[in-house]
């Protein structure tokens, strides 16, 4: 097995595009070329991070081809024209099949562009190749392992999205988010990521569930807003969402004044090593002259933080009910195609009624009425992205029982899900050669703002190396 | 041609199920008879009605001998055990063909049940034909005829699903409704219908547009209320939805002592003798005891006439908008297989910004917090709910201009289905020997107790021959 490479966040330089866009225009470098460098690199690691389940190598020359003929033109369609982008294995393609991660739809090729998908395209980015995701955008794993050390998870479910940017294989990638999908598999990877509003980017026709959502993973966060806000003025939001808010170029970097300090029922599961690396970039940010709160401060912060005390067991059976006519179906029709993990799943959401599917709603809509109550106590929410660095993880064993968890804990994800929250992601720890992300969250639509804060704090605050 | 049946609302005897319950417990009547009778009536009209795009026979009586089995041993269940049911041609079936009546969908044969259709197969219900929609569930018609009058439109987009049941070929259907495809077919067809509170019945993985329900066509209240029920008690609603709110059985007739009549735009639209039709309508509530408010008796009422005032034009665009992907997919697969109506909206669709649709949206929002204004000051709101009986239809002339609106226009029903509120249509009328409806519509989530008004209107108001 291939070694690992030790992470420090002061060191480590991510692939980035928005830099090299002023050599697009100048001619001394062009989208072809970059596409080229980018396979190159996918070449070189894709055998050990195993991060795509398809590319289309062809379609994605012809497009780069056009995009240099755009600049060269000086008629690039958008900032991110001829930018190399994977999209996630659960968002249709056209040119390349869906599966899922799911062994029932092995094959299923509908042909069609996700809006999403379609937006990108339109914006004249180069759709290369569709990322591993555990299986549905659940917790069933696949192939893909962590760029910095072969025998960790990526994370998941937007495993291969995630590993992608890491591996500096591409610039950005899209992932879809019902717990931690995006987050968490960003803050194992080193990336940045943004997991928008609920509904602020179009998911298309297949509308899935209640919380879940499209963002970006990327290298940077100039990369990271740009592809999003590209998407969101050619698709919108979802289907009765105004979409997402914000600037049409990268938001500036912002100071904030104050952040309250969320705990979570993730408190709990943090490791002695992570702690000890958050507490520390907590004090960073104080003696940056940042304003802490936390939930001893404020009876209202206490009420936000008792309300998602038990957000991973109320998401997960929020999603799990509203995926479970979709479930029951596949496994109707390919009884051996669906993962026991599914199964089990499947098996609790049909265990409950509608009318523990209403309670469930309550609780989470008096969630969200507490989040919003703080709107005017502090800027954001900051929080670890994860309980620690990427587990270890080397496969099922035949026999054993199954590891609950074997993309990490979405402890530290499913409260923003349940928000509804705007979520952005910064690579600013790294614990035991790991990285290990801090996360920023917002009131709804204020994803620029947060993007602003996120971009300041990736500026001015030294990385925590514990 | 078959020649017109003049309609009498005051004659008609629609097919029920509900009372026929009472003989199969005693064993004087069983499912499979009445199945046995529905396939007869089938067999007699269907040639001239042209309700269905497929039957499953074999599986229905298979599925009507389980129920009579069940009847016999004294475990029905639920309440519509046995019921023959057909399914718009919008949802999945797994054991049918969905086609949208779209020549590009031909074929489309996904081996799934849609949510409710899965919660009417648990109820014991006997799910019997896919019925007719117009093209993926727009403006251009498929080839259905109204019973009461061949050469007239039954409406739609849910043409089979009215006309079946006022053939009396079943007692109930599904129907979809985004801007009048329940209420209006139904009211050109002598049927009573629910058209539920938005996300109030499951509509499963296709989650569609923002605007769009599942509904049920009945021949009566008892039978529409108890199949929305039961659909609702094992699938719920919506994702994120509470689903639909009321009692486990048909909820009483209750008299109303106060309606808010709603003119909307389709005033200007009502021909001479509907609007006469109506207006005795009116006076013969009045002369029952209920009083009815107008635009001049209130300025909120004024208020939410002028904010529905452009609804069939602000809800159309909000699902074109909404639709737009899937339909630019399917044309971009099927160039041929999608009509000129369709790719003519779809035209309009690509015309619309992002911004535009924001724009839309809060114009919907406003409309529907002038609705919730009015709670306190009427029991429901009461309107025609189509512009007339149903128009004469004889089909697209190669070389002619497009009619614009084949199936009916849906000026009525828009208001309700951009208000996200309950509506039920009671056929109360007839004029010029063809069905017209009348309009109840609630407060979201009133769907109950608008049920429990129409029912006592229904048994308590003498129909309107005009």
């Amino acid at each position: 097995m291939a070694a690992a490479t030790p992470y420090d966040p002061r060191e480590f330089k991510s692939l980035s595009f928005h830099d090299v866009v002023p050599r697009f225009r100048d001619g001394t470098d062009n989208p072809r070329a970059y596409l080229e460098r980018c396979l190159e690199t996918i070449a070189a690691r894709e055998p050990v991070v195993k991060a795509f389940v398809a590319t289309n190598e062809a379609g994605a020359r012809e497009a780069a081809d056009a995009s240099t003929r755009r600049w060269k033109a000086g008629q690039p369609l958008s900032p991110i024209d001829g930018m190399p982008i994977a999209i996630k294995d659960l968002l249709e393609t056209k040119d390349m099949p869906t599966e899922m991660g799911c062994e029932a739809l092995k094959g299923n090729f509908p042909k069609r562009d996700n809006a999403a998908v379609w937006a990108l395209r339109e914006a004249g980015a180069v759709v290369l190749g569709k990322t591993v995701t555990a299986e549905l955008g659940g917790s069933h794993p696949g192939a893909t392992t962590n760029p910095f050390d072969p025998a960790r998870t990526p994370g998941g479910s937007s495993s291969g999205s995630a590993a992608a940017v890491a591996a500096r294989m591409i610039p950005t990638a899209i992932g879809t988010q019902v717990g931690g999908s995006i987050i968490r598999p960003a803050a194992y990877c080193g990336n940045v990521a943004l997991k928008p509003t609920q509904g602020a980017i179009n998911r298309g026709e297949r509308q899935a569930t209640s919380m879940s959502t499209h963002g970006v993973h990327a290298g940077n966060i100039e990369d990271m807003w740009q592809v999003a806000i590209e998407i969101a003025r050619r698709a919108g939001g979802d289907r009765g969402a105004p979409g997402l808010f914000g600037p049409p170029t990268p938001p500036a970097a912002t100071k904030p004044e104050r952040l309250i300090v969320l705990e979570t029922q993730g408190w709990a599961e943090l490791d002695e090593a992570s702690r000890t690396a958050f507490e520390r970039l907590l004090s960073t940010l104080q003696r940056g002259g940042i304003d802490l709160l936390r939930r001893k401060d404020h009876p209202w912060i206490e009420a936000l933080e008792q309300a998602v005390a038990d957000a991973n067991r109320i998401g997960g059976m929020i999603t799990a009910w509203e995926n479970r006519w979709f479930i029951r179906n596949l496994v109707n029709q390919h009884p051996e195609g669906v993962s026991t993990r599914a199964q089990n799943i499947l098996r609790s959401a049909e265990a409950l009624t509608p009318e523990d599917y209403r309670v469930m709603l309550m609780d989470r809509a008096i969630a969200q009425q507490r989040h919003a109550a703080l709107a005017q106590m502090a800027d954001a929410v900051i929080q670890p992205s994860c309980p620690g660095p990427a587990p270890l993880w080397s496969g099922d064993v035949p026999g054993q029982p199954l590891a609950p968890r074997p993309t990490g804990s979405s402890v530290f994800n499913m409260p923003s899900s349940m928000l509804f929250a705007p979520c952005v992601t910064v690579p600013l720890m790294s614990v035991g050669g790991m990285p290990m992300g801090a996360q920023l969250m917002g009131q709804q639509h204020q994803d620029a703002r947060i993007t602003g804060y996120a971009r300041w704090i990736l500026g001015s605050i030294e990385p925590v190396v514990a």
